[in-house]
Order: structure tokens, then sequence, then C-alpha cells
């Protein structure tokens, strides 16, 4: 080569590189001391737009929003499966295939026929048990040399309809480097490689063969040179509306912020012949971390179609996630066109195929991403799904179907196969919020909010000691011991409430307990007179002593506080709340009552809970239970 | 509430859902049948910019690049770790600290001191420790509550320098459900929040305050709303250009592309009060996957700060990865200001101390990104490492300091701490370039072009048999078993040439073997005269004789071609190559000879390979190995 060399005119202008040193920048804004230059070598690095200079003020992509799916190509059974350090055998192949064909996709890319004997078997087998749907059309990748074309059509015998897909690198680094041809030279290399196929055409007699032609690393190229390559295909290939080509352009190594790539796609769309006659395609990768924003911009632009793999997979960083792409539509009220309600059964059959496993933070497929460990996130999903539920009560609308609007849940996890069980998780860094939630789904309990505060303490101690997630079930044993006397014969008082056995990690406690109550009252309650038989086992449970105590009040709350005086105790109710736990024969009252005990400037505020299928039975243990709560601070430690 | 309800607002824009029949739209352009409506509920979702109406014709961002890192700060000890199902006990954070430290990061969230005891203990610790250098300021997030501001402070005391981070939600969903508040309501709120914060800073006393607020779920909410409560909580507190305050942005959800959230940021960054004392910060969270993409945009569009963590950990799909978009940026030449030369020791640490795996293809530090398993990108992978090379020594540079480009490797895996071994890995998707990178990486040996297409197929072979990667070790047996002869001893004759030991899974095979020569030759080669005792040992390797053949030529290796006629064998050679192996004494040389063996039309091309610290001897057993294969191919199968 006589012209200059890519790496003297890189070097030039990475020589040029200013680090962090822009003179032309406002100073950088901070607060604290400056961040310092670190050894890191960015002068080795030319910036994109020095490797491609290209600016496209025309567009108008930045003010458009997604309104409609674009066309899928699945690429799993090739791309995604060439960069697998072990590629699928046939069973893998076929299961994900099934996969492609139950979810919708109208268009799968199958191998590289001509290069690999497992691809051409794949292939045959595809055709000859039949397992084409009319409405599927699959696609090869060759080569195009005369005989690897003609093995290309050799694989395809008997298909319906096939796309062939064939390919040149156009970037200024590969032309030098790899191809050591000039830009006529490698345009060459591609409309040689269309004529070669229209001219074996008849090889592949009785099928309906499509065409797509990649410009290969596009990101490396200018633009309006691989426009140039693109244009100079379809005038050998020449599609009509009815018979339109795909130009499929491959963000082969993402190399800069996915705006430039909507710039060069909008450019392609704008610059391309018998536009009405070609399908524009983007292949993206994902190098950048970008690949599902580049999509979606370049959709904006005027894309038609999408070629990607399920959930990420593909060379190096992967292909762009097509699941990603469908369901990020669907939360815009746009339909994907593709079946994504079983996430976690694409994931199994996914990560059993590749072999590769996705990461816990994945989108939509991670096992984290419905999870809130946040206290004030976790309140907000609780305050959200109950409003929600009330919005659709009022306007008479299904639950299912009605309006998503939930705070950090951006999707209905229920739409994607996935359940509300494990989204609120308690640590130490939650607050108050997912305990309460936990208690309401899983145990009926509605903690009032200060009851809420007061049980957040004993969790927020316990996950501060043990450093864990805290589990539903470590959370209702530390209610239980924190509010539900545990009788001596092991089993709580709220035992046959939710079903859960004798928890023998519990100690007994509680001073007093209820054994049985008479309550009359005239007409209104006013005068309400409690009779209630007591077990009071004194502060150190050691001296069990039946007593009988009775009170009046205007109702039985007041009247057990007024006959509680008899045992030297002051009592007063200041708070009271009272739910049903379920419905039917079963169904159990809650009750929780916050109580002033002992006298000012001594006395303490202090929450107790009763669970009984009588509502008067369930208040009077609550007031038990707070002061059998309250007496246990007082009496000595028994550890 | 009177006013409409969110819900309301939303179903109805919902229920205006077009799917993808949306009439505006140009007919959709595709190959083959088209994409049929999937039964996914979209008309339970809201288009963004029905949810939250905005456009911001004035952006500027789109034509901008960028030009230098941002502020950068860590939330790994808070968001991050308030993510993770197990948050990190105190070792666990003080080695996260100690990396960030090491790392360069100046800003550092490290808690929630007020509500939790873990978090206040730890900054205690860091502070009593004296372990926060005098250029880094910590960062503590509050809720705006006297006594939770009281306890904040508390935590801080002794700290020199320390930034207090007060947030509330404003968007329009949770200013309904969560706070049930208006818009005056909300903002009364954070302007509370700002005031109490001031009034309380006397508690402070001592450390150098600076405030920081953020419009939580900011992505939900009206931005004109946002800019007018962050205006406000800006007058409160009063921010000077010599001690400014930080106003961060958070993509609580991301629920959008990232075009519009750089929309949103510009407009933010125009219609701040006191500008020059902002420092304008966002804080984006991944739910569609484009995290990086917004950030990266709102940096063009005018944003100082970013917040998020290594390698994406965070509350369900993560924090944005510092580490992707400090390695993004340093691959535009702009030097990140942060140490990210040792990837896999950032992932070591991050991945123990968040006990949370990243994905194997994760950006810059996952398993596979380094890799090429597709042989058109191992061939250009191994032009373009040899192109660099020659253009290096061509400009009298330092390999290691020289420009980077190589074709599919957008970094140099040395700058990050990573290796080039993993890059070429060969699976039965790959084509020769792999196996010949192998080969010449790892056992010194160039093979000629025509030589690497005959030994693909073998190993082709051998990949669409087993469906695995074919490593290394498999390439090189393979290697051995095809073209070098494996004697009765067990050793292979190139045993001695890269250390391996006898392989014992491969047979003898060979009919010649080579015992000693003797040349001589007169002024100028062309009389050579070449005596060769071989070990002949039939065509079934069953009957060893000695014997000595001789010839004449003009260099051995045509005097050797010469000598085998006695033998019966007609042997042209058609090519020749050779290279040495290594340097010093223990330098082999390498022989690659392509023979026609036997007469037109039966004749055969088929190579051989010879390894021998003498040229001569090695191009004598390259010819040997072309025989012997040919003798191999006619012999009766020994299975």
């Amino acid at each position: 080569m006589d012209q200059s060399s890519v790496f003297d005119l890189a070097a030039e202008a990475a020589a040029s590189n200013g680090g962090n040193n822009d003179p032309l920048l406002p100073p950088a804004r901070f607060v604290g001391a400056p961040q310092k230059p670190s050894k890191m070598p960015y002068y080795k690095y030319v910036a994109y737009d020095k490797q491609v200079p290209f600016d496209y003020p025309q567009r108008t992509w930045p003010t458009k929003r997604l309104h409609r799916a674009p066309r899928w190509c699945s690429v799993d059974l090739r791309d995604g499966n060439q960069a697998l350090v072990n590629p699928m055998d046939s069973e893998r192949k076929l299961r994900f295939w099934n996969l492609l064909i139950s979810m919708g996709y109208k268009e799968i890319e199958v191998g590289f026929p001509s290069a690999s004997e497992t691809d051409y078997d794949f292939i045959r087998m595809l055709i000859e048990r039949e397992l084409i749907p009319d409405d599927v059309t699959i696609a090869v990748l060759t080569q195009a040399r005369e005989h690897l074309i003609r093995k290309t059509y050799e694989s395809l015998r008997g298909c319906k309809h096939a796309i062939v897909h064939f390919y040149n690198s156009l970037s200024v680094l590969q032309r030098e480097v790899v191809f050591r041809k000039d830009k006529e030279g490698c345009k060459k290399l591609a409309t040689d490689a269309a004529k070669l196929c229209k001219k074996l055409e008849s090889e592949a007699e009785g099928i309906d063969i499509s065409y797509e032609y990649s410009p290969e690393s596009f990101t490396g190229a200018e633009p309006e040179y691989s426009a140039e390559v693109c244009n100079a295909v379809i005038d050998v290939i020449k599609p009509t509306p009815d018979h339109p080509m795909i130009i499929n352009v491959p963000a082969t190594v993402e190399m800069t912020t996915p705006n430039v790539f909507a710039d060069e796609l909008e450019y392609m769309s704008n610059n391309l012949k018998n536009r009405d006659s070609v399908v524009l395609s983007i292949h993206p990768h994902n190098d950048c971390g970008m690949a599902v924003a580049a999509t979606e911009l370049a959709l904006l632009a005027g894309v038609d179609r999408v070629e990607g793999c399920l959930l990420g997979n593909g060379e190096r960083t992967g292909n762009v996630d097509l699941v990603t792409l469908g369901l990020n539509l669907l939360v815009q009220g746009i339909d994907p066109q593709v079946d994504l309600s079983n996430v976690p059964q694409i994931r199994k059959t996914v990560e059993y195929c590749n072999q590769v496993k996705i990461s816990e933070r994945h989108p939509y497929a991670g096992n984290f991403v419905f999870t809130a460990f946040s206290g004030s996130h976790q309140d907000a999903i609780k305050k959200g799904l109950e409003a929600r539920h009330v919005a659709a009560e009022r306007a008479g609308a299904d639950l299912d179907k009605f309006v998503w609007l939930v705070p950090y849940l951006p999707i209905d996890p229920k739409d994607i196969g996935r359940s509300y069980e494990a989204v609120i998780r308690v640590n130490s860094q939650s607050g108050k919020g997912g305990m309460a939630y936990l208690l309401k789904v899983n145990h009926n309990l509605d903690l009032p909010k200060r009851l809420q505060i007061e049980f957040d303490k004993v969790v927020q101690r316990y996950a501060d000691e043990t450093k864990r997630e805290v589990k539903d079930e470590d959370i209702w044993r530390l209610f239980k011991n924190e509010y539900l006397p545990v009788e001596d014969n092991g089993t709580t008082a709220a035992g046959h409430v939710v079903g859960d056995s004798a928890d023998e990690s519990l100690k007994p406690w509680g001073r007093l307990k209820l054994l049985n109550l008479q309550v009359s009252s005239g007409e209104d309650g006013s005068d309400t007179v409690l009779k209630v038989k007591l077990l009071d086992r004194g502060a150190d449970l050691k001296n069990p002593t039946e007593r009988v105590i009775s009170g009046v009040g205007n109702g039985p709350i007041a009247a057990f506080a007024s006959a509680l005086n008899v045992l030297g105790l002051t009592v007063s109710v200041n708070d009271y709340a009272e739910h049903t736990t379920g419905a039917g024969a079963d169904a159990v009252a809650a009750s929780y009552v916050e109580c002033e005990i002992g006298e000012e400037p001594e006395s303490e505020i202090i929450w107790g809970v009763g669970l009984d299928s009588s509502t008067t039975t369930s208040a009077l243990k609550a007031i038990i239970s707070a002061v059998n709560r309250h007496e246990r601070k007082s009496a000595p430690s028994e550890e």
C-alpha cells in the first residue's frame, strides 16, 4: 500500500488526545478535591469521530418515539451458537428451534452450512422432517465463493423459502490489514458475491430465495462508502417491493455512543436505492454495553428489522438481547409480536442450550430484577399495589387487565410468568415496609403504622446482628416471640391460624394467660360487665395462680383495662385496630392495641397483638400481650 | 383526591394503544410471511410520552461527543449494598472501600447511617481509624426528619468533609399513591428538608458539609416540575461556585429510550438556577438495559457527575456500571481518571464482596469478551495483530504504547490486566484462522496457507464429531497425529521441541524413518549429493529393514526426492517453507513441504511437516512426513 497506513493516521490522531484537558470545555464542577489523572494508556486509542468522521445534522430520530415492533430475526442458532465454548448438539439446536417457533419468530438464521457439517446436517433435518412452518423463513450465511454457494444451495434442497445471507467486511482497518484492497476492490468483492449468488440461483430451483447482504464491520467504515457498496449490491440483486432484499448493517463491534449509530442508520435509510424494496436491518453487538439502546435509537432512525439473540448471547459481549427489546416495547404499550409470557421457561431453555448462565440482574429475566430490599421502595410498592387494586375496583375492571402503574416495578411480573413472591425481601438495609408487606401477604396481618415502627426495631436489630437476608420465616418467628405468648406446651396461641407448627426455638414467656371470659352488656354496650379467669404465673412464671377479675366499661376492652387494676396494673388503651385474617369458618380476628401501662412519668407505650376466632377474645389477648411484654421487660433476665 | 387519579388518566391513555396498528406508519417491510399479534397484554401499559409528555427541540446533545471523564461517585456501599441478599459485613465493606480508594474514586457514598446500625458503625470506623484520605469525600444518605438528620450528623463527627444527601420522590404516581400530596406539597417536603439540614448544621460543627438533593423517581415526574423543586431547594441551600451543591437526577426506574433522558437532562442543565454553583449529577438504573447509554447521552447533554456501581450492581437490574463507563471513555482516547488497569482483580473483589457473579459476557470484565470462536474473526485478529506489530516497528514505537487498532478487539486486553491467551478459541464453528493462531502462539508453528486449509479439515471433522470446544491440546494432538510420526517408544520426533511428554493416546504410524544422512556439495549446491539411511517398516509397519539410498539434486530436498525413486516413490516438491521456532541453542527449524506423490493422474498433493534442530534434517523429515501420510492413506486400516 502506497497510501498512508491506517496506523499512521490513527497514531497521529491519538497523539492529539487530550486526556481530560480539552481547553474548550468549561471547568469541571465537583464538590471536594479533584480527580487525578490515571495511568491508563488513553493515548493508544483513537476517538470514534477521528476514526470515522461523520455528522448528520438532518437527523430526525431524536424527536421520534417507538410505535411498533420491528421485524425480528433470531440468530441464536448461528451467531449465538458460534460464540459458545461448546456449540449446541442437534438435540439442543432442535430444542432452541422449537422455542423460537413457539415464541412466534418468523425469521431464524440457522447456520453456515457450507462451513460446518453440523450446521448442514441440522438444516437437512429441519427440511426433511418438515419442521419449518410455512410462515417461517430460514436464513443461511455463506461466503461468496462458488463451491460454498453451491453447497449452501444444496443444503436448502426441498426448502420452500430461504434467505441467503452473504457479507464482506468494509471497515477501513480490515480493508488494509485483512483484505489488502482499496475501496473499489472491497466493493467489487461485494458485487461479485451478489453476481455469483444470482448466477448460481438455478441450483436452488423450486426454492423462493431472498437475499441479505451485510456490510460487515460497518461501524469501522465510512457510512457514505457503506451506502455506496450496498447500493451497488442492490443494483445487482434488483429487489422489488414485492420481493425485497435485506440490507443488514452490523455493529460488528460497538465502537461509540448509540446516537452516532442512529445518525448512521438514518443516513443509510435515506441514502439506499429502491428504499421501498429494501428491508433495512441491524445486527448490533454489545461491546460498550449499549446494544439495546443502539437498537432502539436505530429503530427511531428508520430501521425495519433487528437481528439478535435471546437474552443477549453471541460473540464476546453478545448480540443484542431480543427478550429485553421485546419487553421494552411491551412496557410502551406496543405488542412485541412475539410471545414473552413465560420468561422463566425461555431462560431455562436458553441456559440449557447455550450452557451459559445469565446474570442475576439481567433485565426482566434475572433472579433479582423483581426484588426490592429497600424499605422505601417496599413501602411504595405496597401502597402502589393497593392503590391499583382500589382503582381497578372503582373502574369495575379486571385487575389482571387493568393498567399497570406500580412504583419500582416497570412491568407486572405476572405478565412474563414471574410472581410477586420474591418482590419484597428484607435485609439489614430494609425499612419497615418489607416486613409489614411480608406479614400481610404471608400471614394476613395488617399491622398499624406505629406497631410497624415498634416491631421494625426488632427486625432491624436481628438483621444488623445476622447481616444476612431476613427471610419470611425469620420475621414470623421474631413476631411470634415478640407478641404472641408461647405456651408451656410449645404451641402458640396463634398456632391454629396460619397452620404453622410449634416452634421449639422459642421460649415460653408471659405472666398472664386468658383462661375464659364472660361478657354482659345492655342495649348499647356502655355498661359492659366483663368477668375474666386468668392464669397469673407471676413475673418469673414460677408461681401460677388462677385469678378471676372483673371490670366495667363501655365495651370489653375498657372493662378489661379496668379489671386489670385488681392485679395492680394501670392500663389505658390509646389505639385499637382489628381485622379479620380470612373468610369463612376458619377466619380469625387479629387485634392490635397500643396500651399505656404504668403511671406517668414511668408509664410505657407498648403494643400488644391477639389472634382468636372471637373478636372479643382476640382483643383481650392483645391487651394481655401488651401487659406481658411490659412485664417481660421489667422482669429480671432469664438468661 | 378530587382530581382525576393517575390510574384514570393512564387507563384512558392505555385504551388508545394501537399495538402495532398505528395508521400513520408506512407499511412494515419484511421478507416472507408477516409476524402475528401476540397475546401479550400491551393494553395494560402506557407509553412513556403519554405518562410524561415532554419534548425539547432545542437539544444540542446529538451533535456532541464525549471529551472528558465526569466526576464519579461510587454508591456501591449504599445503593449497591442495599440490593444484596446478604449485605456486606464490615470485612467486606472495608475491602470494597479499599478497592475504591485504590482505584482513585474521590466521592464514595458510604451508607444510610440513620437507618442502619451497620452503616453507622462502618462510618464511625472509617472516621475513627482515619481511613478516609484527605482528598476523598464521603456521602451519606438521610431522610429529612429531625432525629434522623441529627443521627446522620452524629455519625460524621470527626470527619473532615462530607456530603449530606437528602431526597424525596416527585413522580406523578408516587405523589398520589405514596405521599398523597399535590405538587406544592411534595415541593414543600423538599424545601422543608433543605431547611432542616441547614438548621441542624450546627450539630455538624467542624465538618465541611456539602449538600446533595435527589428528586427521586425523576423519570416518572414532569421535568418542568422537577426543575422547579430543585430550584426551590437551591434557593434554600444557596450554593456558590466555591461551595457548590449537587443536584442528582435519578433514573430511579429506567422507563424509556436514552434520548429522552438526555433531552430531560439538557433541559435540567439549562433550567437550574445558579448553574455554576450546581454539580448536575445522574444516578441511572438499568431496567431497560440502557443505563450505560443513558449515562453517556446525558453526559453529552451537560451532566457533570455520575453515580453508579462497579460492574453494575444495585437494586433490581442494577445501577449503571462504572467500569464499563470508564473503559468506554478510554477507548475514545479519554483518561477515565480512575485506575481500571486490573479488571480481573476488580471483578474478583466485587464478586467476593457482593456475593453476586457477573455474566460471562459482561463488557470488558466477562470471561468470554476477549474470545473469538469465529474463523473469520480469528483470521482478522491474527492479521491485525501482525499488522500492528509491523506498523509499530516501522514507526520505531514501543509496541505496548503504540496505537491500538485490531479487528474485533476494541481494547487491548493487556491494558486492563487481561491476556491474549484466551482470545482465540476453536469450536466446530471456527475456521482455520483460530487453529493456525493457536499453533503459532503456543507451538511457534507458522503454517503456510494451503497447509492450514489441509489441516483445518482434520480439526473440523474432530469438532463436528465431538461438538465441543477444541482446546489447544486437542489441536496439538491432532497435529502431531497427522504430521509428526509417533515412534514405537511413544515419543514424537518433535518431543523435545515444545517440551510436551509422550502422548499415549497416539498410535505409531509411518513407513519411513530417518536414521542418518550425509550431504556433500560443491560451490553452489547445484550438485548436492545426499546419502540417507532410512528404516523402512513397510506399509504395515511389520517388516523393518534398513535402507541406504542416495540422490543428487540442486540442494538436499531435490536430492532426497530423487533418492526416493530407489524405493519406488515418485515425489516432487511443489512448495516449501521453513522458519525457526525460537532463538538460541534450543531453536528448532520447522519445515513444511507440499509434495506431489505418485504419477499423474493418480498422484496426490499432500503436505508434510518436519521439526529438527538442523534445517537439513527438518526438511527431509518433512518430506518423509508427506510420504508416510500418503502411505498411511493407501494402507489397509488397522482398526
